[in-house]
Parts: C-alpha cells; sequence; structure tokens
C-alpha cells in the first residue's frame, strides 16, 4: 500500500498575533513542523501547538528560522557556518525541552523559509544545517525533495525525509518558484491535492511550462498561513483516502 | 576541609557587544551561569561560552531570564505560570543543545535579575521555575539561599544549590538590597573575598545596619557584568586558599 | 447640537500579523491612534494606515506604547520619567515624519495599554507623558476621562481630548475594569452603542454595581483588536445620527 | 583656507550595553550620526548623545539603519522601496523629536552599515533614501563620495554630503573594502589622519594595490566603535590645524 506524511507548518503566530486554525489543521496531518521564535512563535504557543500534536498523534518537528519577526523568516539574510549552526541548535533545543517536559519529543527539523531555500542550494548553510542536526543525535532532516542539502545529509550518515509542496509551484530544476511571483502559491484545494497524489502514485509533479519533472517524496507540506490550508488538508485527506494511500508519520512506514 | 562552589554570571553580551571579559574569568571559577538569550546572550556566543567552561572544567549552567534585552531582565514584569514556566524550558533548552554539540551538559539552572528575585518571593513564580526545572529532569535549582523558593523546591524533591553573594549587600531579613540602591553593589574585591570566606567558615553574612545573619549557601556568585568582577575572583581565589577552602563545582563535594 | 468624536485604535499588526479591519473601520470613525512599533506597528503598516485616515478625513494619531510587542504593551513595567519621556517622543516622531510624508499631520497623542493605565494614575509616568507632549509643541493629549493626568496636563497648559471607552467597563471609581476580568470587554454592539449616547446626552456611564457615575468625554474609544469592532463602529454610526449626535474630529468642534 | 567636516558615529549602545566613548569624542568633531534604535541605540541614548552634541556645538544627524540589532546593521538584507523609505522616515522621525525636546534639529541623514553600502550602489535603495529624505524637508543626505547616490540626490535638488573615511581602506573603484577582508580598517591615527589631509588638500585617497585616487568630500567619517576612534579623532584634530584645515560643521562653510 503507497504511504505518505502530510506536514504542516504549525505554531506560527506571536503573542497576542494568531495565523492559522492550528488546533483545526492538526486533526488532519501526520507531522507538524513548529515555529521555535525567530521568525515566529513563542514559548507559550509553541507549548500550546505541541499538546495539539500529541493528542492528534501529529509527529513534533522544529521549525527553526532565521532571527526575522519582522519579515516571518523569510528575507534572505547573510549568516555564517557558526551563526546558522547555533541558531539551529537554540531554537530545536528549546522546543525540545517544552516537548519533554508534555511528554512527546521533536522528531524531526525542517528550516523554514529563506534558510530552507539557501540550505537547499548553498553549500555552506547545508553544512551548518547538516552539523546541527547530526549534533541533536536523533531528529530527522527535512529538506526540499532532490536537493543538494538531501544529498550532503545521506552522505553524512543523516536521516532525512524529502519534502514536496502540495500549495507551492514548482520551476522545471525542481526549485520553487519564488514568493515574489505571483504565480508561487496554489490555493485551490482540488488542484493541490491531485499534485499530492501525483507525487506519491507516480512520483512526478508538474512544473512551470507545462511539463512535469519525477520527484521523491517521504513527505508533502501544507502552509498553516494560507487561508485555504484547512480546505486544502481536508481534500488531501479525502484524496488520500479515495486513492488508498495511507497517512503516516514520517519514517514510521 | 570546606568547600564551596564560586559561580559567575557569563555570556552575557549581544550582537557585536560584549559584557566582561569571560574568557579570563571562567578560569578562575568553578561554576557559570550562561545567558540564554531573553534579557543577553546569542547562539554564538551561548557557545563560545560553553567552549571555555569545558576547556576550564566549570561547570556549565543556564541563566535564563524575562524577555527584555533593553532593560538587561532587570525591570520587573508581570508573567502568569505558564509563561515563566515555558520560558525557562525554552531558554533552557537552547543552552542544553548547544551544550550538548559541545559535548557537555547543562548542569543547573539560576534565573536571572527581575525573575531570580521574584522566584525568591512570590509563590505563583516559584512554582513555575520549579515546574520547569523538574521537567528538565537534570539540572539543579540555583536559587536565593533561605528563600522560600528553595525550600518549595526542596519540598517538591528538585536538587537545589542555595547562593549567596560575594558582590551584593544583603538586608537584615536576608534579601538583597535593591540595585536602584547606591549601596546595593560590593565592587571592592577584599571586603568580596572577606565575606566569601565568613559565609563558608561561619555560616553567616553582614548586613544593612551593622549586623550579621546567619546563612548557609553551597554557591557563591560574582556578576560577570560588574568593572571589578576579574579582581574579585582573583582575591577569592587568594582567600580560598588562605583559608583552606577548596574550590568545587556545586554538588560535586 | 450634540457632537462626539470616536476614536479606534489602529495599526496594529505586525509584519505579516494583521489585526483588525482597519481599512473598513476607519471609515466609521473620526480618529486614529495608530500603533507606533513598539507594543505593534511598524513603519510600513503605520503609512498604510495614516494612508486610510487621510483618505477618510479621519484625525491621524499617535499610540505610543511600552516596548513589548510580545505582550501587545498591556504588561506593566517599571520605567523611570527619562525613559517615558523619550519612548513618547521616540514613537511620536516616528509616526510624524511618516505622516508628513504622506501630507499629514499628527493631531493627538494617546498613550496605549499599560502606559495608559499608569499614566492616569501614577504622577511620574503622567509627568513624563505630559513633559513629552508638550516638547512636541503640536498635538493634543488624549487620557482617561476625570483622571489625574488630563488635571495635570491642563495645569500645565496642554491641550488635552477626555476619553471614555464603549467597549469597555467600567469600576465605581471612574478607572476600567482589568483586562485580567473576565467582565471587562463589551462586545455587544447595542450595548455599547447606547453607552455611547447616554456619555454624551446624558454626561453619565453605567459602572459595576449597577449604579451609574457622571463622565464628561470628549472622545469615545473603540478597541481595533476585538472580534465585534466593525459591528460596534456601525451601531454606534446609526445611534448618534438617531439621537442627533454630530461625529466630528476631536477638538473640532 | 580649506575647511573639512569630521563626523563620528554616535549613540550606538543600547540598554546597558555601551560602544565607544561618545562623551569624549563628541568634543573632537563637528557632526554626529546617531543610530536610532533599529541596528542599535534606545530612546534614552539618543537624548544622552543629542545632548552632547549640542553641548559641544556638534551638529545632530541620523544614522538609520537596517533592523537588526543582533548583526549591528551589518548584515545584507533585501527589503523593497516602501520598507526602506518607511523604516528611514521613522528613525529619523523618532530622533528628530528627541532632538526637538533638547532645543537642537536634525541637520542630516546618513543610511548606516549595509544600508549605506546597498543605497550608494543599487537603484531601487538609493531612490527610497532620497525620497524619505526629500519629504523630510530639512535635511541633508550624506553618502559615499562619487557614488551613483550621489548623483541620483543631486538630480532630485537634495543637499548632499559627499563622505570619505579616515578609518577604511579604499578599493580602486572607490568603493570600500569589505569588513569581512582583513584589510578593511585602518586603525592607525596618524596614518588615518595623513589620509584626511590629503582628502581635503589634494582631494584624492589612496586606494588598494598602490595606487591613488580622486576624490571629492565634504565630511570624513571616524566610526566611533573602533577602539582606537578617540585616538584617531585628536591625531585628525591635530594634523587639520597643522595643516591650516578649519574643522567645520557639514555644510556652513
Amino acid at each position: 500500500m503507497d504511504k505518505i506524511d502530510i506536514n504542516v507548518d504549525a505554531g506560527e503566530g506571536f503573542g497576542i498575533y494568531k495565523i492559522g486554525n492550528d488546533e483545526e489543521i492538526l486533526k488532519l496531518v501526520s507531522s507538524a513542523n513548529i515555529a521555535c521564535g525567530f521568525h515566529a512563535g513563542d514559548p507559550v504557543q509553541m507549548a500550546k501547538t505541541v499538546e495539539w500534536c500529541l493528542e492528534n498523534n501529529v509527529a513534533v518537528g522544529a521549525h527553526p528560522g532565521y532571527p526575522d519577526l519582522a519579515g516571518f523568516g523569510r528575507k534572505a539574510m547573510s549568516f555564517g557556518f557558526d551563526e546558522i549552526k547555533n541558531m539551529i541548535l537554540y531554537q530545536v533545543g528549546a522546543l525540545a525541552s517544552i516537548t519533554k517536559a508534555l511528554g512527546g519529543v521533536v522528531e524531526h527539523v525542517k528550516p523554514h523559509g529563506a534558510l530552507y531555500n539557501k540550505a537547499a542550494v548553498e553549500m555552506e548553510t547545508a553544512n551548518a544545517v547538516i552539523e546541527a542536526v547530526l549534533s541533536l543525535e536523533g531528529p530527522a532532516l527535512v529538506g526540499l525533495a532532490g536537493s543538494q542539502l538531501i544529498r550532503l545529509a545521506k552522505d553524512r550518515g543523516l536521516r532525512v525525509y524529502e519534502e514536496g509542496f502540495a500549495d507551492r509551484n514548482y520551476e522545471a530544476d525542481g526549485t520553487l518558484v519564488s514568493r515574489n511571483d505571483p504565480d508561487s502559491v496554489i490555493s485551490d484545494p482540488v488542484k493541490a491535492a491531485r499534485r499530492v497524489v501525483k507525487m506519491v502514485k507516480e512520483k512526478k509533479v508538474d512544473v512551470r511550462g507545462g511539463k512535469e519533472i519525477g520527484l521523491h517524496v517521504d513527505t508533502v507540506c501544507i502552509h498553516g498561513d494560507t487561508d485555504s490550508a484547512f480546505l486544502i488538508a481536508k481534500e488531501i485527506r479525502d484524496a488520500l483516502a479515495k486513492n488508498g494511500i495511507q497517512l503516516i508519520k514520517p519514517g514510521s512506514g
């Protein structure tokens, strides 16, 4: 039977600010990437989000980002190896102790936003991310399917989950269409669900220009901050059921 | 033979800002409380400070504070139980994974500044601190010698180190003279060293008004941000040697 | 003919975070208090909010608060005279140059949250607020109707607008019911509108315990962050029209 | 008689963190660029620095930077036109009202760090800076001598001061050697002073590779955060006197 993990970015509020409907969406997915306070999130929201994960048997993951609350961690910033390694250790460790206090454990680390994109293609950042996650001796690394980061991490013996995106468009080279492009986000739940099924069943994804490319994914992401996130999650759940695909935590298949 | 731990607040810079001479002072003490990014400190400075601790066989401790970089965590702020518990878990966890990556372990937690003072006397804050440190299942708690926090923590079965201050004046009730008072800080190294010897040998401390009170301490603090911190540390080392007092990591006696 | 200013707290988002529906609510009121980046707001959101004000002939006001984004400026914090004076000058000046670039001018200053509450009752804070606004040589000061702040400001020759609240409950002494109290906020639009009419027509407000007290107000506040803010604003507009009360900018009557 | 303005970056501390010896160095220069709270500085330090300027007849200037306290505004970050324009208006306005309260006026605006460097060479940033300063209707703009920013600003009718650096090395194309290069900073006071005299007398500067290039400067910068800033300032003062060059506020010659 085909299997897939559906992950969602969660805990992306700050103080009185809220984004998305985590409580509901976490009933529909199998793993979550929780913001750790640098680009979004605060200690109390992290704890609340972990609780919802544990209640719904959702894998708890860390979602470390650049220290840029104003830009939601999506702004390109230049950091050296030590800065990246330690900002990841810092954020994952912070979530780890909050999660431990609630009886859970951090199962994966997925860099956020501009850090995610840079780690996929730039050696120093990729190596710093890998070094940090290796040091943690536990969590797997989630990265862009087919990216250099994935290859480097595998070479270092790190457990990795290759990630596809239900709600983002792809370029022909397998990278994501930039968020500055009006065409970057897919908000139609039916279209998003169809892409997920294609990734799992055919190991392919449609790209810009009307072509498709091969893509092996272990997990598929839904962004919790899109307006249609909840509808997309529901549509994907239905599509998985209809197509005989099992929803599982990453690494448990 | 008498024994005492000397602890120093360390890693209190931020970005390009530096405070104190951690590299030198960490050669003279037996344990350190490292700022964790909320009132001071950043991931790279935390890592650097932990390295210096490990090189000098200094016990690594976490020094979590209020989220108030502008006020250095010394401003009174009102937080509820969940906020305090999770901000401590967050900060200690952050330091723990940075420390683990360098081959060490966080051995104690000492709340900083306004959080330290409030935890000593106010039930909700004290209980939140205790709950957080219990959840961490490892580090001991450092608190004001003789305080309600210490009593509550012992009742909960938490390992505690009672702390005295070499460089701060005491009120007759055993609390510290407020930093708003010009008389709060002791900057004379000889005077500071004499107080430490008295705490260890006689289990007493001089207080305002010319009296002395009984005080049992497991560890004595030097503030790394005072100008005379390095001289105080040296003077205390000499005084300990001269008086046959052994310098040890907390809990190792 | 009776006249009243209706003011709304606006521009309270930060980065990608949004609060309230400023664009719509600013079509219904006569003045706005714009967050200035310390407890909420950022330069781009400030500019956008000022634009909406100018399009709708709404008086632009500054809403300076404590530097506490995580607590939305509602946490009690201790600041001295110089800190308060300069944080107000800083925030109002920031809004003033953004407003000037768009062809407008800052017409009033209303302290936010915990700063507002402390200024109403504590001398050092009140005097620092007054000193700051006097230095600006232009804007009026908005403060709690009947408070010590208002009296002190009038004594110093400062132009003041006394403020009542449509959506907050009052204690018998004319102070606001604390936000920690479940009974603090009024979310029923009809009830809120009825209170406004009573403030204007009878110069009275209902307080806890079933009584009413005298209250002279120049302006009535709607909080932009309550869910029912837009409905409250509409209901108040209707009630004003029905009761022959003219909606005017503060100070223009 | 030859004339030159010597400017210094000042007010670059934050909270308890201090950088440089502003009080002393402001006795030696003719203009100051004061950090405005985004990359460094806070309202109280801004006020203190303005006071020192006014006491010493030093021209008060604003030194707006990227919102990056951790990186001291020296990290490259990507911002659009509206973000840059409004972050400059915000910061200059903040300083303007603090300065006005002390009886002074902001006479110039000099972008800081990564913003300064990007504005010198990149159109969108340059135009946003120019638009902001034009909107302020008062202060002049300080920018890299000979840069595109200077040309664009002159074309828009903005008053500009072209700036040279006493303590930074130049590339052959007139840009500054990157701070990542060990060779970027000149810390020898005598060498720095000699360069200033050459800029004024010969309108030339030595560049890497043993050559010199033509350079017209209205003002020369000393960085307040270098250890040798005070010595450099003194040496330059002596060299100016010895060479018959008058120290003047920018624009007053």
